[in-house]
């Protein structure tokens, strides 16, 4: 048993040099980890720091940990030699199944044993994509969301074949990297938060084609209205807040009868009893007992913050 | 022809003593307008002050206009002296459409010929509500977004009676009194905004229904993955900026094959070539000559600011 508690990780081990793989190298050193990067060829070493310098200045400006060092970076071509001391794998290879697939039966042999290693697909499952690996209960996936090495969300996932303790692990290591990772009930194509997006973009692309609303407006609707307040609170809590002392079932009893309405081109569930008490009692555990009140003063003071830090960003650099 | 113009403006009405009718009071306030508020009952008074307490502490953060002065609100419970002198009038009555219909045939008469009335309705038409106002031309609706003394937009759509310079007219005062107008091409039920968040919210609905996703889940997903990201871009620009050199183009021809996937329950359209022209020409159009990397940049310095902005508002505070 090599694998090391989470919290002791110091050695992780990213594979790809692409956008994905290189952003969460980049994430990987500001958390101040020592760093091995696979690139399939060393041609591709100038867009992998490229994106690494990009990355470098908003990490920075978040906060590095204090052990955090670009020269705790190793770049190799060698697939053997960049795992053979990992104690954690990030792999980003390309999203087709057979690469994936071929990938994984090597690394189940060569990545030192019960090392967790850890998938950035989006579209493909683990149980596909283990299915060579020798020794698949150690593999699992672990979605980010673009760009990596700013938004925390990780979405992770075990295949068929995956063992529990691994998913719990992943959980516990990502959450001590700075990650904000979410356990996923099944494998659904998409996860959470790309179905959510999904289905917000369908709706947006009915629009477009209906003539109704341009890009531009579609986006201006987004940051002037819903996003903002979604960024820190999220919808569920958004509509439990806003219905003040109601809460979600308010809003539920209220606006219930509009999911019948033509609102979308999407079809809303039907709104049962079951899917109303889970709607009211997942909010009511999600607000742990914090007055409306407090949570509504709590979103006014992001939503400031938010969008002076959107002015912030758009005021014209030197260049 | 009393219309002034719109950055003339110094007397606005607001109708209505709710979060939306009191949250549009303390934001005309703020932009430094005499604002006289129209409350049913002066009964409402203490509910309609303590929206514009909270309101202020958010707006003096985001900062007040020179003149802005609580000073300047007048309250009453008498609707003809509530328009009597008004410049604008901001209806945000109860979303009945009797009620509507009602105000606006009485509005259409005692309100000063050719001034402005424009609804917060968020579910009724113009058509509807102005069919027994005798003055239709100048009514339009102004849908803000919850709170509205925070978030920037506002919907503006005539109905079939409502003159387009009413509505060109509209857009320039919101603007001049620091809103984010958007107008409509038509009018449709939930406007631009609220048909996308109810795109999500179907989704969010199916995925607690299924056992897939908490409420909590999705509040996680939400604040973690594509909400900030969409606090800056939205949702258009996202997807081109993050596809490098090929933008939108190549979004969809990479990606467009994904609507045919069951990656939500939602149905998308059918991605014709025109629909995809009218998606990359109007990408072109909103990024308007701007590279990707720049535009990649300032997302990155927003994120950062957006990241912190709600991690410092979730601190907490003393009592």
């Amino acid at each position: 048993m090599t694998r090391p508690a989470s919290s002791k990780v110091r050695r992780v081990s990213s594979l790809g040099a692409g956008p994905i793989g290189a952003g969460w190298a980049a994430h990987f050193l500001a958390r101040g980890y020592d760093v091995t990067a696979y690139l399939h060829s060393m041609d591709e070493e100038r867009a992998f720091r490229k994106v690494l310098d990009t990355a470098w200045i908003s990490l920075r400006a978040l906060g590095l940990a204090p052990e955090a060092s670009r020269d705790r970076l190793k770049l190799t071509d060698n697939l053997r030699d960049a795992v053979s001391e990992a104690e954690f794998v990030q792999e980003s290879a390309p999203e087709r199944l057979e690469i994936k697939q071929d990938l994984y039966r090597v690394l189940g042999e060569i990545v030192p044993a019960d090392v967790v290693i850890a998938s950035s697909t989006s579209g493909l499952t683990m149980t596909d994509i283990q299915a060579k690996c020798p020794t698949p209960d150690r593999t699992v996936v672990a979605h980010p969301f673009n760009p990596p090495y700013l938004l925390p969300l990780v979405e992770l996932v075990g295949g068929r074949r995956t063992s529990a303790e691994t998913v719990e692990w992943a959980r516990d290591f990502y959450a001590c990297a700075g990650k904000a990772p979410l356990v996923m009930k099944k494998e659904i194509p998409g996860f959470v938060a790309t179905r959510l997006q999904e289905a917000l973009w369908r709706e947006a692309l009915h629009m477009v084609a209906n003539g109704e609303a341009t890009p531009a407006d579609i986006d201006t609707a987004l940051i002037n209205g819903p996003a903002p307040r979604m960024a820190v609170q999220g919808q569920c809590m958004a509509f439990h807040v806003a219905c003040g002392e109601g809460g979600m079932a308010t809003n539920l009893d209220q606006f219930g009868p509009a999911l019948k309405l033509p609102w979308t081109r999407l079809q809303a569930p039907e709104l049962t009893k079951e899917l109303r008490d889970r709607m009211v009692d997942g909010c009511n555990a999600e607000a742990a007992g914090r007055h409306f009140e407090e949570m509504a003063a709590e979103r006014d003071r992001a939503i400031v913050g938010i969008l002076k830090a959107v002015a912030d960003a758009r005021r014209p650099r030197d260049p």
